[in-house]
């Protein structure tokens, strides 16, 4: 793409992504924002993003950054400035974090939940390689970042019945599900990997088993509802929306 | 801040950045600049942080846009075309990465190492609760990094004698450079924590033991160069940044 054409894509981005808010608010409870795509459009995708974030908490969704950020002291409270805080651009809800730098790097995000802000930190990712790095024993970054999310959210039960540290938890390992229930019990997760990714509603049993736990997310499944032309798009967004609602239903009831 | 003020904001937050790429353009090799800081400032920070890049480009610096970006899949390709493509808003030379996601979240950013571009992927970082998750012994995560740093650089030895799969080192642990080293003899390192973070030239020798294949970061170190008020702020950043090189000229002479 040329710098010139990116004014005029990125605003066809954020009326896509609105219009899609429009068809799922009434459907679905959240909307995730990958923040990727709307930087690959510069400042110009960035102006949308935060349009796009203003159109979902305005249409009542709660808005989960899919960011994956990670950074130490002054350097992570400007990100969390940047994705939480209603005085900053974007005000979101929550926000998805990277945890390679350890505790502290999660620390100034953390100081968010009293605000009634959230985070999800990735733990098991739904990539064919994740496990090379994240490892699965008992050892693994993993399982340590497991147990520091439990903690996280054990110190806070009086005010939070429900942990406002949130796992991010593939869908695509459901053999794993119950290991990381157990590990994390009151704990949000965040489960990708649905739809588009191959896992369906049979895969996410142990993710919601301790009730309303989960935030089982679709995107490419909902965004592209049609590889044909002659669908309103509108209409196909909104029917795969209500179709994997559905889906999610069958388990959670 | 009040949103209202953010442009403004952002304006003289280019203004400085661009000032400080003046100053320094014929001290140092490269600079370093915080996605987060910008971003902070919403899209206008982020049409600064663009405006910053290309004004160092032009300078002749070296860019390497610390970021920490790490994600999978489509994703990680939207944020590599962000950071790297010339084609893309910012075009810089090089970008730090997280690596929790494993190998493949880096393999959109490696396909752009043929064109010249780099990457610095975070091994060992210099804050102080780093250790925990990196871990330091040969099954820790840190190492399996390490491991796969080596490794690609040694696929692409025929075209690049220094391997452009670059390594984050922090300087805050010396103890552990020789280690890092051997690992990866032929890997660039991009060295933070001198200055303000406590280390100096005595903590990068083994970092710098290869010859040229280190680059040494010094950032609040030279951003700001006095508490007090009466000296003009350019005056200073060019002291601090010519106080820098030549410490940092001790240990690679």
């Amino acid at each position: 793409m040329r710098g010139s054409d990116r004014p005029a894509v990125a605003l066809g981005a954020g009326e896509f992504c609105r219009g899609v808010i429009d068809e799922v608010a009434d459907v679905v409870a959240a909307v995730k924002p990958q923040v990727a795509f709307f930087e690959a459009l510069g400042h110009d995708g960035v102006r949308e993003l935060e349009s796009v974030v203003a159109h979902a908490k305005a249409a009542g969704l709660v808005v989960v950054l899919d960011a994956k950020r990670g950074d130490i002291g002054s350097t992570a409270e400007a990100y969390a400035h940047a994705c939480l805080d209603d005085s900053g651009p974007l005000g979101a809800d929550a926000v998805t974090l990277s945890p390679y730098l350890g505790a502290e790097s999660m620390a100034p995000f953390l100081k968010r939940l009293e605000a009634g802000k959230g985070v999800f930190v990735l733990v098991r990712t739904s990539n064919p390689g994740s496990g090379a790095w994240q490892g699965t024993d008992a050892e693994a970054i993993a399982a340590k970042v497991g147990a520091w999310i439990a903690a996280e959210n054990a110190k806070r039960a009086a005010s939070f019945p429900y942990g406002p540290v949130g796992a991010v938890i593939a869908a695509t390992l459901p053999e794993e599900a119950d290991r990381w229930r157990s590990a994390m019990p009151k704990s949000w997760f965040l489960v990708p990997g649905f739809g588009a990714q191959g896992a369906d509603a049979s895969d996410v049993r142990e993710h919601l088993r301790e009730g309303l736990g989960a935030l089982i997310t679709s995107s490419r499944g909902v965004l592209f509802p049609s590889s044909g032309t002659e669908m309103d798009w509108r209409r196909g967004v909104r029917e795969r929306a209500l179709a994997f609602a559905s889906e999610v239903r069958t388990v959670s009831d």
